[in-house]
């Protein structure tokens, strides 16, 4: 269940990083196995509805609730879900948790009434605006922003039963129809439990320039943890500034996938020609082709798009593209060389590109983990590329290409001879 | 639980295919998840307990247990487990059955009583020697040779909680101390129930010939599913009979890898020489080191000795074989031609020798289930090998190799092309 906080402006609508702030938050839920939700919606809420129909199309089981009381108070939006479910999450478009930080609470409520609290609280941005909650054990005993002795912050992603509406009606009718007083109620009952958050970020983003810093803390949180030197220090940090720009239009990651395939081709093809300009040429554009290669799954992270199709094709284009750009540098070492070793030592590197990546999925897919090797990052592409990249500029693409295959080799060999038993 | 039937020789120790017949039985419930053993010894009992410390040694958690009474019945090797286990199955050393069938009934059984029936009764080798079963749903109403009318035949293979410890005294207070007795006096009191057998082989192998036909049965089991045609109806059929030489003797299987990758380079280098007979030899070689390339998962599965490890191992050494296979034929193809073309195809070919095995693995990473796909079995290694044989034999490796490489190609562009949504 999710429900709209009301502003100036239509917050749900707000666009952040290709993604309104509500398809963000419905597609983050469903992404960590929320599979129903509802919008409760007051404010322009013509606008939004038509929003959420969108989404429905896209086959999201979603719907929209009215609730003419909004002016009231956001406890009278949670009041609007009663009769539809029984036991349901709340939380609202201008929140963001991480996705490991959403899992972890939906795997871990039971039945009672709970909030995901954060208990370091000196890392919370502006904690005088925060919710504050006292705890005791798991249950929690006060919750409100004067709060002067507090374990927690409340992070607004709640998972509630049936009491939260009787205990939001009591607060009503004492005048406050907040759900911040509703939640004070079951507080005061014993009747509502902290669930402490897991590593991973949150963030309440009332204003734009906390709207900025969630726009950054979700592309912070893109990068992949197998990453290579290279990739972490260089490619990584070019490539989220395109992706944050390309997440704008409606590009598919298999587009993205694919012409970087291409553009690495066409560098490739310049190695034929021999000369130092093109050389160079050749690999400034395959170093280019290597950093937008890493658009495809950043964009697909931030847009939830990801698929096991697109990671498939991804890596085996990625191989391809490593074949033909091997060849092409080993034909550039022909026509400095003219020895016929060349190609026997063209062979040697193709076979290392391939097998390098080859040996860690064979041992995944035997072990059924992952191959945790801190020489791994020797045999990486982006170190394989931007090797090739330095070299060409010196005019020794080849050289460079068979040095850094024998690195891979090795390391190859030293991962199967470690494993022995 | 195990018990040894006692005849004229030693059967327990009785070889066949590179193990005992108590090794057989005690790994191949060992795999299937079973972790405790007991080995009721009576007849020549020092050499049986002699060749229990070595399996033990071994890792496996057995011991003996002592049955002086042996000769009154194989019953009382049942009740001499008395007081050690309250639940525990029971199985005779001349009592095969494939993995799957031991695996079905270890998981389904509960704690009732059960023995694993086979109902398919005209499939059964020698069934007037065997004991009958009259069913009625799952509950056994009778049992015994004589039975005139049944359901379906005792395959040996028990499941007991306590209460067969009664039965079986109950039995030999009447005179009869064999286990079937005990069986019987369970099936009267409605005690006993038949779990029906799931589909693979089991025997009772009394006689030597029986025996030969386990030997024939276990070595069908052998194959795997994924073989690919050439594999399927030429090479398993010579590398089983290779197997079943080679298991008598105590050659590891990795051994086996090493030595069938080293037969593939020693080929593969003869295509360096551009002659006929070289070239014509070299395709033997590499045809026959692909054969003997199946011996090293077949030992492994015959005498348990199968390992995440040795199956990576096997999987990085095909590829390295493959390559320089690859390089040595495009070598020979350049010979022939003297064309930088031919370097270019031989970069073509390799790839596509790897990239087809990649392809599958990483799809199975990304789906987390087997690429299914007919068309993939002109992508595997025993027809690549094949056609590079053939086309030796007639002078036309690199031809050979690079049309193979292109179906190779063509297989995974489909593949790809298919799983598009």
């Amino acid at each position: 269940a999710g429900e709209g906080r009301r502003m100036g402006e239509v917050k749900p609508l707000v666009k952040l990083l290709g993604l309104t702030l509500l398809e963000r938050t419905i597609l983050s839920f469903n992404e960590a196995g929320i599979r129903k939700f509802y919008v409760v919606v007051g404010y322009r809420k013509e606008e939004v509805k038509k929003h959420v129909e969108e989404i429905r199309k896209r086959g999201i089981d979603v719907e929209t609730i009215d609730n003419d009381n909004w002016k009231k108070g956001n406890g009278t939006s949670v009041l609007a879900v009663r009769g539809r479910e029984k036991k349901f999450f709340v939380t609202m478009v201008d929140h963001f948790f991480e996705k490991d930080v959403i899992k972890d609470f939906i795997e871990n409520v039971g039945r009672r009434n709970t909030l995901l609290v954060d208990k370091e609280v000196n890392r919370v941005f502006n904690i005088h605006e925060a919710t504050k909650v006292k705890l005791k054990g798991s249950k929690i005993i006060d919750i409100g922003k004067e709060l002067k002795e507090y374990d927690a912050v409340d992070t607004g992603l709640f998972f509630f039963n049936e009491e939260i509406f009787e205990a939001i009606e009591e607060a009503m009718e004492e005048g406050n129809a907040s759900l911040a007083a509703g939640v004070k109620k079951l507080a005061e009952k014993g009747k509502i439990y902290g669930h402490e958050k897991k590593r991973g970020y949150w963030i309440d983003a009332d204003t734009k320039e906390e709207l900025r810093i969630a726009e950054k803390l979700i592309l912070k949180s893109i990068p992949k943890k197998e990453d290579g030197i290279i990739s972490f220090n260089l490619n990584r940090k070019v490539s989220l500034k395109i992706s944050k720009w390309l997440c704008n239009f409606n590009i598919s990651p298999n587009l993205i996938t694919i012409l970087s395939f291409l553009t690495a081709i066409a560098g490739s093809i310049l190695f034929y020609f021999g000369k130092y300009v093109y050389t160079a040429l050749a690999g400034i554009i395959i170093q280019f082709a290597s950093i937008i290669d890493g658009c495809d799954g950043e964009i697909a992270r931030l847009k939830f798009l990801s698929s096991s199709y697109g990671a498939w094709l991804d890596t085996i284009l990625d191989r391809y593209a490593d074949a033909i750009m091997a060849v092409f540098v080993t034909y550039n070492g022909w026509l400095i060389y003219r020895s016929i070793i060349i190609w026997f030592l063209g062979f040697f590197s193709l076979l290392a590109f391939i097998m390098a990546s080859y040996s860690r999925k064979e041992y995944e897919l035997r072990y059924n983990k992952k191959l945790e090797s801190k020489i791994d990052n020797l045999s990486k592409r982006d170190i394989r590329i931007f090797s090739i990249f330095i070299g060409s500029l010196f005019n020794k693409a080849f050289e460079f290409m068979v040095a850094i295959a024998m690195l891979h080799h090795i390391v190859i060999a030293i991962d199967l001879a470690r494993r022995r038993k």
